[in-house]
């Protein structure tokens, strides 16, 4: 459901019961989007701000309008309104329906003084400063003020998977290519709007030093203080208190110097880093790795797409492989890992997209089996005509996760009959001709040349879905430094 | 989950963190079978007879022996175990797991004997008897007896959609063809495992007399006396009653004459609606309706197929126009009409057949909407490589239930961008392509030529996964007798 | 909720929003009863057999029959009706309502004949045998053929607490006093209506032997074969299944010998446990213990008495001291221990009572704890002017099941303030003027010459309702036998 | 759980399986209150900010210390830990434990400038201001600020049951007495963490004017909007939005007039209803109405008392006649008007007055119907000999919220063996022995006399428990006035 001045879409499947809504909906003037399956739509209930079931009729715009409300307001999050079925055949007296207008932006709060003043005395005593920047700044619109008070202070910063963009991948002071350096380093943690969860090891050591000091930006309350005690807190909202803090540093000016060992040390590793990546991307053996796949797409994609991704490896890598030079571009599993929101997440974002930003291109990047969760939604894809272009990296299903040792375990475990091991799916799957079964373009690529093709033709056709189904090194193990810091 | 002796299948995804159980699984001898979506196993979750989460790894082996227990003791039914997501790490001394043997088969329990002498009364004295057999009959292997019982009494009878072939749909006594009347103006019913749920109208007036009276047999108490007040309950296994019903006959013997007015009105309406099914399925105008196609499946498949079926008018019509010949050989998406199950259901049909019955095929029959929920199991087929027929009745995910005025509206309402009405899917989608690119075959038909051509082929190759999408009229309606009946 | 023709009580509390609901009720002639505390009431919440909130008004009628229904057939429970708080206040058309009438008795069901003659078998080769009577056997009120059961085969036997009664405990074949040598050496045991739960220890050693064959006997299928795997099972209500046993008996007569070692033992173990209770009983010093305390209840109770308990030693005391010689006229907090019930239960118990056999007395044993609980429902009692005998086994709260060096330890721990251990109670509570308060009669007893007295005037006075609030040791402690074996 | 540095107290029952937790907190230094029933504890367990069940020993207190913080930052609100039975008798190596400090005092936010300069704006062009001071307020500690707010601006205001005494309620501005009428006329209105919910009647009309102007200011965004669309909102600590009014009212001072027509209006109110009040309180016949007790209560207990209410009338009439002189001083049922939580209140009371305030007194104001969800736990004020004094203001039941008419129909329906009326208790309840029962005093009063000398005794001993249990007319109505506007 998407939420401004009044509600555009509205996600729902194909079938009864919900024809009648679909029919009163598009009445109204809301988009009705007939999906293949409601599992993507409704990932997320069990982690709600908000389960609500309208007791009558006359009271569902009032409910609507709190769960938009509550949806957006303080930390935002999904609201679950559970109508009950035999609602759809009621019938109201329109009279008795009272009109809620929809909720103004969210309100804004900001960090008490004294904490602004303590977070900055802290940042200008740190001797290896970073700035975690997480998706509550994206979420916030903070990315002006952040790219301000990065290029004030001169801090090294690094940006959680949501918020690659809010600065842009490519700005000097990005050190996402030593993230587990810089992680195990820093003195002075910042946390912009960023959660110490799994994504970032719950801020625990090794992978933080035992003393390092947290300070933390939140608009929610109960998140500070959560798996580390903060060194300061500042709660409020991002942008704002991210405007307090340039206030601050505009009375007491720092400039963190960029010719410090912090600074060389993290160069250094970007530098290796960077180059072993690029070595791998440039490997000539084939099947492709996942690193020569992604730094295909990265040349070869508008520097404005919008990306989408899921799957282990493919959004591991991907996380590193691609940047992202515009905040509020990059969707993907997110938090909890869930399989199967890719395709619903590229579906939503390409009909936003279409109205406003028809320029922009959405594409999806999915390991092969992620695209099993929800593959059938490619004809919605092509019933609604969206130019989405979607990537397989197809490794027929292997985890690599799993070393040689464990490889060879289930090869000898696998069904006699087929000889297929449990954990993989069928070699060379075709995933390129269901999108070719729907009226879209299907790409089989097992080359770099058939993948530079593949992507050229696809980007170049602004108007067809497609599909291309690239054919990857079972066998295609990450980077090791990679394995080791991000799992 | 298949229990016998031992649990020969497991079902789950292809993926972490499900891997090392496949691995464990495969170990021990279990075949795990690596699913595209948890889905349509999860289906049946909210209608468990059991959830349970062990407390601790060695109590696992006896929360599954009682899960299997329970699924199969009393009224079956399915169970739900949670196993936390941080047990797949633990360790566990061997020697402290107690291994439980699988349990036996079910208990038998039997109606007391004044209900038995009760029911045989009503039954003597009934004008317009009516036997309806349901799934319990099914489950407890009661085929033998029931077919005594109905030769040995001449009742009329019907079977609901899961105990088709109980009873010979073609045998000379069974009514299917006559459902509406028959229902409408027995005076005693008599339910055999059968429930008066929403697919037999609860027993309630005008589809039932309201003087019916009904002699219940059930396996559970609780059902006895739900929406109707019986004349006479018989608790117990059905199997066991219609064996004491049988010896009691051969004390009071019975015959149902079958020249009574009750018997001449019935075969009467049979006739009627026979003929009128047949000119329906002969019709020659393209593009072709229901009935022709299910026509030529019925002519073309095997009589010992497995047939599975879902999806609103395909399966509605399937009942009535596909017949069952032996027990346990139909399954659909039953009293809940949960959409996704379809693929599910034929994956383990189909494993189940390959070990015992080799020679017996799964036709799988889809309706395009129901086919979308989990179309990406056909990679999960053609990776076991079963030989599994799946018919797509394909009518660009139209509803008919809706009037024509409706469905003008619908096409007003459409997305003016696209003009795509909101309940309908993309028109000639290519599903036998899904089949393709995994390496079955596809067939795409348009014509009864056609159609007979690829059933005869699919039919023959006794190999080979394969898809037949048959595109059918959008408007294609059911009968108008069917309609008002069976929705 | 008492079912039967109909609904005569409702219990409920005293206060808004139940008032209307209270005087609706009495207006069609149910018994309201306004309690203090909906806790004693709801205790059973958890583990209903069936949860329905009614989805309007008029299918209120329809819904209270299921649930009433649902809690007497197949294995009886509590059944919860949630209705919503904004429907007392809503109005509906008297027409259409559709008036229910309630259900008939439980249908019945019996153990095929295969399983009856397997049972006879076992239990002919039995050389330890072992009758366990369960409360499902009270249920099924299958008393008179029990009875029959055991006098015909003279087999040694054995109630569970809520079975106490169906054959009299002063039965000669009753090995209650010798339980733990019955449940420990018998060869087969024979479970009539009973569960092998916590309190029979899961049938598992050491309790039982590793080799016992168990002969289940059960209403409810899913029940057989919990916790270790039956020699044989009978599905169907206890009072046909015994009688189906009788059958079988009187074809091939079986009688237990009464001069075997077996008898022997448990005789021996009998005479040895009844004089170390009775050395108990009589110790004359002050304060009493327990055993002296039952003792002198036990003489001077009616036989008929109905007899409700609850607390921790209490219970499992009394379960022992005090004989019940009728069937059903025993009520304590069963299967889960939850506290706070006992004062609802003699309630519930003196209302049926008085209407029907208002010569019977409701006594009501209760520990000091355990009667904190709901004890305000003494006001209750006295409003509805109940005759029940309250009596308070007050040993200011301890918990005996704690040994004396647990005992230092609390001391040591206690609040230093007030010295009161933090798992003792106040000493000397008058819980007697609880009752006075309320305007019956209190008694405070510390000698079993006042207990004598008090219990004597108590008896005689049959309109009255009174407390004995009966001073004991609080370190008496349990004979060391029950303790290992009961708790 | 009290926290701040340090858990103080932890409230329990007393029983197993919770004495060994008991004596386990007494090691520690934990003060253990063994309590009757759990169930005053467990209120408001269906409205937790958190749930959450430790999944191993060694992260207990970490889950506590989250459990504790997150019941304090952000809106306050009780939180839920569900710890495993089986984990009483676990083990675990000390050294794993890992400990977690106590969180720091909430985080601070403020409201951003343009919202506290909008606020500003529309105060000083109200004709018809009101302040709404909520309980807010009193958990942010903003009494002094708000104090001032008032002071400098001359606004009336009006304090929600929770929050009476944040400023004192006899301060001149205090418009209490004309509840019903401010709210009805004000023009503006201010909620000072105040919510409206039915408290406040939603904020609607006819409680409100259809153009009221609400100006919200809360600590939680979530609040804001709910049930109005507020015309400025401002999300922050209570006390910190007051301080920045303060400051934005110091550049642009502001003093609403003393003579305006709605002083005057809102003066002559309140001149009515306190005479109006005052007769009833001075009526002469016997028994006494609620205003007589009251106004002796008024008179007679300190001012710096704690106060505990609960029941129908009791409590709200008791809003009205009891004063509040310091913040944080009045506990009651609250916003979900849930039963029995009084002496629960009032023993966490009592134990923390006792270690920091020993000179303040617990006085609990009791209905007779909610007296009877808990008075057992007298014995647990005795047992700790906590010096509270209830009062239990005794109409023997009777909800006066109905009319005559409804009044003779319950008559009408009363039990005909009883005559008791099913929605009444018993008359001449001697509640005050339950107290004398565990050593505690007790006074039944009947009479003003009687009244003002059972204040006086228990007021002057400040050692011992007491009950005044005091008779009045169970038809005393309240006023009309009083009735209408605030049910």
């Amino acid at each position: 459901m998407a939420a401004g001045e009044n509600i555009e879409y509205m996600f729902g499947i194909v079938g009864i019961p919900i024809t009648e809504i679909a029919v009163a909906a598009q009445a109204v003037g809301i988009k009705y989007i007939g999906m293949r399956n409601e599992q993507a739509v409704e990932a997320g209930r069990l982690y709600n701000k908000l389960s609500v079931r309208p007791s009558s009729l006359e009271v569902i715009p009032a409910v609507i309008e709190k769960a938009v409300r509550t949806s957006m307001y303080g930390r935002p999050g999904s609201c679950y309104i559970d109508i009950p079925g035999d609602f759809v055949n009621l019938e109201v007296n329109k009279s008795s329906i009272k009109y809620v207008e929809c909720c103004p932006p969210p309100p804004i709060s900001m960090a008490e003084h004294s904490a602004v003043s303590k977070a900055v005395s802290i940042i200008a005593h740190a001797k290896q400063p970073l700035l975690i920047i997480g998706k509550g700044a994206a979420y916030s619109h903070a990315e002006n003020n952040i790219r301000k008070l990065v290029d004030l202070c001169g801090l090294p910063f690094l940006p959680t998977p949501m918020a690659k963009g809010v600065v842009p991948d490519n700005h000097p002071n990005c050190v996402a290519a030593a993230r587990s350096t810089a992680l195990q380093h820093a003195d002075v943690v910042i946390l912009l709007g960023a959660r110490l969860n799994w994504i970032l090891h719950f801020g625990l050591p090794p992978r933080f030093r035992q003393d390092v000091k947290v300070i933390q930006i939140d608009i929610c309350a109960e998140e500070l203080g959560n798996n580390v005690r903060p060194a300061a807190v500042l709660l409020g909202d991002i942008n704002a208190v991210t405007k307090q803090l340039l206030e601050e540093f505009s009375k007491r000016p720092l400039k963190y110097p960029s010719n410090t060992e912090w600074w060389k040390k993290l160069r250094e590793k970007i530098k290796n880093n960077e180059e072993r990546s690029k070595a791998l991307a440039l490997q000539k053996s084939l099947p492709m790795n996942y690193y020569t796949v992604f730094h295909h797409i990265r040349e070869l994609i508008p520097k404005d797409s919008i990306l989408v991704s899921e799957g282990a490896n493919t959004m591991d890598i991907g996380r590193t492989m691609l940047p992202n030079y515009y905040p509020r571009q990059r969707l993907d599993a997110g938090t909890f890992g869930t399989m199967g929101v890719g395709l619903g997440f590229a579906i939503a974002a390409a009909l936003v997209a279409k109205d406003r930003t028809p320029e922009k291109r959405v594409i999806c990047i999915e390991g092969d089996s992620a695209f099993g969760f929800s593959g059938m939604e490619v004809e919605t894809i092509c019933r609604y005509n969206l130019p989405i272009l979607i990537i397989v990296v197809n490794n027929n299903g292997i985890y690599t996760g799993l070393n040689a040792d464990n490889w060879k375990e289930m090869l000898q475990y696998g069904d006699p009959a087929t000889c297929v091991p449990p954990v993989s799916l069928l070699p060379n799957s075709h995933y390129e001709e269901i999108m070719s079964a729907f009226g879209g373009k299907g790409y089989f690529v097992k080359t770099p040349e058939e993948l530079q093709k593949a992507l050229k033709a696809s980007v170049a056709d602004k108007q067809t879905p497609s599909l291309i189904n690239v054919m990857i090194d079972p066998q295609s193990e990450r980077k090791k430094q990679v394995f080791v810091f991000l799992s």
